[in-house]
């Protein structure tokens, strides 16, 4: 990739603020564990996988930076970090992994005790770029030479340590030499699409033209599209799928024009203790992401707005899951 | 109503310049008729009908204002005011009716022919207004009290001389004394819905929400939604419906999930002309609504967008047809 979405060097966390993409390509780095907290809250890195890695590198630099520690202070940290977000269900698992990597290890013993969590945390990493990889290769079977693929949100190389994947399916297939062209969904409210979808793509020299939420339809009709691969956040049981807002009516679009409808995700977003997305809980966000676009007022004063962060999209509509394990075929597939 | 969209007023055209609106209620006032084409270029009048009635005064005042005049120059001016808006009918069919209006007129006679064009568009103003007025009676048939309508875009007061069309059904259930709930898709990339239709039915007293596009299959699904309303920009003979682009995905979510899809329009917007929506010819609009929507960059440099500004939805997404002439089932009906 040209760009690094995370990277632990010298001791410290680097990464890309995606906050000021698309306009700059904004490398911070800190030693301070206060600071990466922040960074997750601000979505400067944002994406179920990168905020695990993040947070992992995250409490070993917290640990690192300490005059002293003990288990009631790293248990203490790990809180702070699940803190950061609270729906973020890869944060909580990679947290809760690194402090069992050093439940054995003395904390008298603090170089040993850096150099396990370090170790750990660069295992995450490494282990989320091989998954990235896996998923790609299992994709990119499902995707034809000169396929055109429309996207939605940003399942990408900016939300992992790795290629992504929903993008790093198509970043699978231009290594393998094929041509594909891909329409990005802005995704309102927060143009994750248009941020970052359509800046990593155009940087990577994928073919890529962003449209609104609202245009996906209209291409489906045209014959224009060939395949939608989106991300997901929650994976249920019966195959019921959690995902970014708008990701179900790009679903039912693709059903009504016959286009197969992918997701790929990482096998451990599956989350087999809800038997289906009913039971999932959806975030609902502030009005001002609605109201207030991007710097300026779009709607009248003190307008209701309806502002889910997710919708689920049923199992029904699903033709495959793309995963690190391989494909599973889905009820359209 | 609590704004007049237009208004002739001493030799003059007033109107909301609606690009101003949310933040702005701002009346502007012209006798110069390039200033009212400019007007419908740039969107601060817009609405197939209300477009139609600008510039039916337009011409009227252009003529008005105009040194001399003859047969040629009309046509010329004529010419000028269709070419102002490429894809709503309307236009063209109030501007020939203008014309045929004084086709036995001597133009030797100027005052003559000024005030037979000033009438012939205060004529179309007033139908405009009772052509509102029965969409709104026949459409409020078809809607309970206690309703929650979906509507996209603005197809309200705001977009022609009365009431609107679908909005115009929403009102006219009030004045029935109906409950009536409303969520307004914002419609990027103009966000006419978060800027017009949240605004008027604010100012009216009715209930509204605004969401973005992509959370209307959500609502659907949810059971919230009990009718879909929107306008038309042009219906084919077939009953395939052109309107502001999106309506074709709100279309197939509201079938998908058995949610009754009306489309309000004056009779005047069937083109008979068109056998299939498959003939019409969509304009495109340029890159910046997209990538620049919110008064700040959104999107990286240099990316390509499709802007379509309308779309089709065939018949066999439409539940009922509501014109001034009363309802026709359609192929969902």
């Amino acid at each position: 990739m040209k760009f690094t979405t995370l990277e632990y060097k010298d001791g410290k966390l680097v990464w890309i603020d995606q906050t000021a993409l698309p306009d700059r390509l904004d490398y911070k780095t800190s030693s301070d564990y206060n600071e990466i907290i922040t960074a997750i809250k601000r979505l400067e890195v944002r994406g179920a996988p990168a905020i695990g890695i993040a947070a992992a590198y995250g409490l070993a630099i917290a640990v690192k930076e300490s005059v002293k520690i003990d288990k009631e202070m790293l248990h203490d940290l790990a809180n702070e970090f699940k803190r950061s977000r609270p729906t973020a269900v890869n944060l909580f698992w990679a947290i809760d992994r690194m402090v069992d990597a050093v439940k054995d290890i003395d904390m008298i013993d603090k170089n040993r005790l850096v150099a396990a969590l370090v170790d750990e945390a660069k295992r995450i990493h490494d282990e989320d770029i091989e998954m990235c990889r896996k998923i790609g290769e299992a994709g990119a079977d499902l995707i034809p030479d000169n396929s055109t693929i429309l996207t939605h949100c940003n399942a990408g190389a900016l939300a992992t340590g790795g290629i992504g994947t929903a993008l790093g399916v198509i970043y699978t297939c231009q290594q393998q030499g094929k041509k594909i062209n891909v329409f990005a969904d802005e995704t309102r409210p927060l143009l994750q699409g248009a941020r970052l979808t359509a800046w990593e793509l155009q940087q990577e020299g994928i073919n890529v033209t962003l449209i609104t939420d609202n245009m996906a339809g209209m291409l489906m009709r045209q014959g224009t599209i060939d395949a939608v691969i989106v991300g997901a956040d929650r994976v249920t049981k019966n195959g019921d799928v959690a995902n970014k807002i708008g990701t179900y009516a790009v679903a039912v679009l693709a059903k009504e024009n016959n286009i197969p409808f992918y997701v790929a995700f990482p096998s451990s977003t599956y989350d087999l203790s809800l038997e289906t997305g009913d039971e999932i809980v959806i975030e609902q966000r502030e009005p001002v992401e609605i109201t207030h676009g991007f710097g300026k007022q779009t709607a009248p004063d003190n307008i209701p707005t309806y502002n889910p962060a997710f919708d689920v999209t049923p199992a029904r509509y699903i033709s495959y899951y793309i995963t690190d394990k391989g494909l599973t075929k889905g009820e359209r597939g």
